[in-house]
């Protein structure tokens, strides 16, 4: 029996929350409100890992001197069609939220767009950025690495990320198509519970440090972690390392876990954003095509399958009407750093 | 015991022979030179089913009315970083050589670019298509539609064609970082193979009409292929039916296969192709961030994993070096076709 007390909360209660929080440790006004919109967005949509759990990371790789929190990011207008923010070692909402008007004005101007963010300290839910552009209009494709922790295909030792993958299309008057998956077979948090709980991981998730299948959390994550989807995966993740690595002048996800040196903090790279205006794509055929979109969501969802947000989609609504509820554990952790 | 005679034939005789089979049959000499272009790329890297084989597709496609094969490609500046390109009904391989030119100059210009091939019959492999681009020094990225024959995790009804996705990362001195993969879990031509053969195939490579797992090739081919990797494969599928659709005013597979209209022909919609220079990207620093994609390729070769097209560039230098052998049956429809 689950003997922990929940708290109801009202989503303005959890920003309060959130930018108390990060405003007395020292993050500037501005900082703490993109960290905070962040955290509200995932305990809104019941992405636990991403809601106000997140303040107990972010204070903590504050304290191990890896985030700047006054961090005053720099807008560059770096080429017709990149918009480069340098983050300048602060967290990536801000650096996001700073690029977005011109990497609108970017995207509709030429069709395509890219928006390179560098040198953030990530935890971001891509999804949530995904979201801000198809708000916009703006059809959107997003990526980053993480910290090394994911074999190849045919390997053993760490080398990609859980190199996430987001991808938005606005549905005008509906919620936005939006998927956003890691590239990994699972979370690494999903992994640290089962070895928490002394349970045995599927066969899939992770291989021991000498390269064999195994069931057990521990080695696994001694080892490395897997892909999804095998090989196909596994280039996937290659591609992320590169898109969102070299090619906009920023690390991997081995050189973000060697920047770490076992600070256990969040991982510091970059992020790649690339944003298509389909008004520009299309003109006067524009609602004719978005109409044929609404057709193939149709087709899917007819026959029971459902689209990749249904349930973040749902659970916000709930969210909305009814607050959120926070386990008095964590409120009490949170609560601590209120009263340090 | 397999009994097929093999013939060996250099290069430039599968050019020949592809050439002289297109043009007999009404092929206009640009569109064969383009078209035996990939043939000979397919027959080079041992991709047989991209090889010459595909000159029985491309005459039944002919025969069928579903391809202009006098098509002249027309070359829209369609915005700043756009590039569309009409192939007017014929074959996708001469309208993507056309609008190579203005792609490479709006991404070295812009940073990033797309090229939109729109009304193409298309069965090129997208990696022929992606060596031109890294060839250029160009990072690429492209993806298309198909017929519609993959159902949506959770579903039993085709809506995804078997939508390939294909990438590349051009590598100076070396053979490039190239994946080119289909999203369903196997080929069609796959499944086709195992039905002939009288053999079952395995779980998760589709579902009969009533949606249930099944080793029936035949049952497969009468219900829906899977994609690859669950609900993250389908997520991605359903991403390029979007891009390499709507967005770009074509068709999705569905409508594809609706036009096709039982005629079993090549599929008919568009392709989209993403350009980025990383020169403009990185300028000075392209030789340091260069270096850095070479980092992370060795450490997934050192650990004895491979490189995506590793198989590809061992078989194109035995095929350089010694030719490729055609099987007689094949050779003798092919022959069928130069003496109709």
């Amino acid at each position: 029996m689950d003997k922990r007390l929940l708290a109801r909360l009202a989503l303005s209660e959890v920003d309060s929350l959130a930018r108390a929080v990060l405003e007395l440790h020292g993050f500037s006004r501005e900082q703490a409100l993109a960290v905070a919109r962040t955290m509200v967005c995932g305990q809104r949509d019941e992405c636990a890992s991403h809601g106000v759990y997140r303040l107990l990371v972010c204070i903590a790789t504050l304290k191990a001197g890896k985030v700047d929190p006054r961090a005053e990011p720099q807008v560059h207008d770096h080429a017709p069609g990149v918009v480069r923010v340098d983050a300048a070692g602060g967290f990536s909402q801000l650096a996001f939220d700073r690029g977005v008007p011109l990497l609108r004005r970017k995207a509709v101007d030429n069709g395509v767009a890219a928006l390179v963010i560098n040198r953030c300290v990530h935890f971001s839910a891509l999804w949530v950025e995904i979201e801000t552009l198809t708000d916009l209009g703006l059809v959107t494709l997003a990526c980053n690495p993480s910290h090394a922790w994911v074999a190849p295909a045919g390997g053993r030792g760490p080398v990609f990320g859980t190199n996430p993958i987001a991808f938005g299309w606005p549905r005008p008057g509906k919620d936005p198509f939006v998927f956003d998956m890691a590239t990994s077979a699972i979370a690494r948090g999903d992994i640290e519970l089962h070895r928490r709980a002394g349970k045995p991981v599927p066969l899939g998730w992770g291989v021991s440090a000498d390269g064999e299948p195994t069931t057990s959390a521990e080695a696994v994550l001694q080892g490395a972690m897997l892909t999804f989807g095998g090989h196909k995966g596994s280039a996937l993740a290659a591609m992320i390392e590169l898109l969102a690595g070299p090619l906009i002048g920023d690390l991997t996800s081995a050189q973000s876990l060697a920047h770490d040196a076992g600070a256990g903090a969040s991982p510091f790279h970059g992020e790649l954003i690339l944003a298509f205006d389909p008004r520009r794509f299309l003109g006067e055929r524009y609602e004719h095509y978005l109409h044929s979109a609404e057709t193939l969501f149709d087709s899917i969802e007819q026959q029971g399958a459902r689209l990749p947000s249904a349930r973040r989609y749902e659970a916000r609504r709930r969210s909305l009407a009814q607050g959120v509820e926070i386990n008095d554990e964590l409120l009490d952790e949170l609560n601590a750093l209120l009263h340090r």
